[in-house]
């Protein structure tokens, strides 16, 4: 068996739309709306949500801070137009330097994580607004690697990628027609200039998607992944990850008693 | 067997602290930070957490918003004061009203939500400058009716009282020593002048607390409850409370494929 995940997408997108539609029924609501960063997953989710309930009812949000490259702004720009879905930026800049005036020295992950969670509060707002649900745009990769902001991108009500692999889901977007540079371009969160999620990790995604679907999906042993070729220290690093990113997959604890 | 669900706060109490050391020792950090809103669930929080941690180890935030009265910001004040706690006061205004500038219209309801999210931003924010956990205080009554924000103040690390209807909290606040005027005091989400819990959920948490422990605890059917004296109609509206907000108790599902 092959260690890398793949993807049937002709079979999954029958699943994938309906999981979208029976989601939002169940809630009662007819629109979702969705925050486009101008990246793959984004993209690939809506590219689904208008597959599953039509143009109308799926309404795209531009978040951009002032530090959000024009090219991100640009390739989200031509989902949203491809697609011929409404869409509304809100720029983020007053909200997040009206904290952060006050803290000045805080730090490109602390800020890059307060973003993500005001992209989260201006989402579910404006899908209050719209009487709409909040489409989650996570994908396994990120979700087990720890590579998300707890209550910031990971808060939705539904995340259709959610058990694919990154791998996985260029695979589904190409076949939804996802404009290929968007599939192409090295994945960022866009924090600064020339930032990569690969270069953050210190991990290839085709590495990271490989070893974690050897040991979480096919329950491979550390021994047998050493003889594939995997470096030790890698193997650990990212069991590392996931262990120490539990806390991000479950809802707070509480007391029994 | 009684409908009224008890506490024992002699025997909880060794059960709480050891939760509170336990999942902060857990995850590694040495210091906690809460909330302070001058609310018996925050307060009761508060005093739990210096109870097991030393008070050197609690950071306190008072985060009001324009609207907040100053009595809470007394109340809050003083439970820092009483537990000799570092606190810290963060405005929320200017950030608040950079967004709603643009959105007149929201109606109370879309600016409380989005203030607990603030809230919620501001403190994992400065948890991460400290290096310490965000300090959970929601309460078992508020979690099942959902009266919460999602994403707002139901985000923590832990929840020490989760397991705890209010008006055990309650009984708790008072064995702690938790000033009584907190106590006793109509608990408030304080959106707007005179607002209360329980006129927003036309609701008293004594009818919620022994209806939840009844049909969630206890296991009682419909018509037993009828003939305690509870009105069907009270019974349908806090069960339809409990199943409408289901979504609020568990991550975002996603497709599994």
């Amino acid at each position: 068996m092959s260690l890398t995940p793949s993807l049937d997408a002709e079979k999954a997108l029958p699943r994938l739309l309906n999981f979208i539609r029976e989601r939002t029924a169940a809630a009662g609501k007819l629109r979702l709306v969705v925050g486009l960063s101008g990246g793959i997953d984004s993209a690939t989710s809506a590219y689904l949500a208008v597959r599953a309930m039509g143009k109308e009812s799926l309404v795209a949000f531009l978040l951009p801070y002032r530090t959000t490259s024009p090219q991100s702004m640009e390739d989200a720009l031509a989902v949203a137009e491809e697609l011929g879905i409404r869409h509304h930026t809100i720029d983020i800049t007053p909200m997040v330097d009206a904290y952060f005036q006050f803290f000045p020295e805080a730090d490109a992950k602390r800020r890059g994580n307060f973003m993500a969670r005001m992209r989260m509060a201006v989402l579910y707002d404006q899908s209050a607004a719209l009487d709409a649900l909040v489409l989650g745009t996570g994908n396994r990769t990120e979700s087990l690697l720890g590579y998300t902001t707890l209550w910031g991108d990971m808060a939705c009500a539904f995340t259709p990628l959610g058990g694919l692999y990154k791998t996985q889901v260029r695979q589904l977007a190409a076949y939804l027609g996802v404009p290929s540079r968007i599939i192409e371009k090295a994945p960022t969160a866009d924090l600064w200039e020339g930032q990569t999620d690969e270069g953050e990790m210190g991990l290839s995604y085709e590495d990271a998607d490989r070893l974690l679907f050897s040991l979480y999906d096919l329950g491979r042993r550390d021994e047998e992944l050493v003889k594939e070729g995997f470096h030790p220290s890698l193997i650990k690093k990212v069991r590392g990850m996931v262990e120490s990113s539990s806390f991000k997959r479950r809802m707070p604890p509480y007391c029994e008693l």
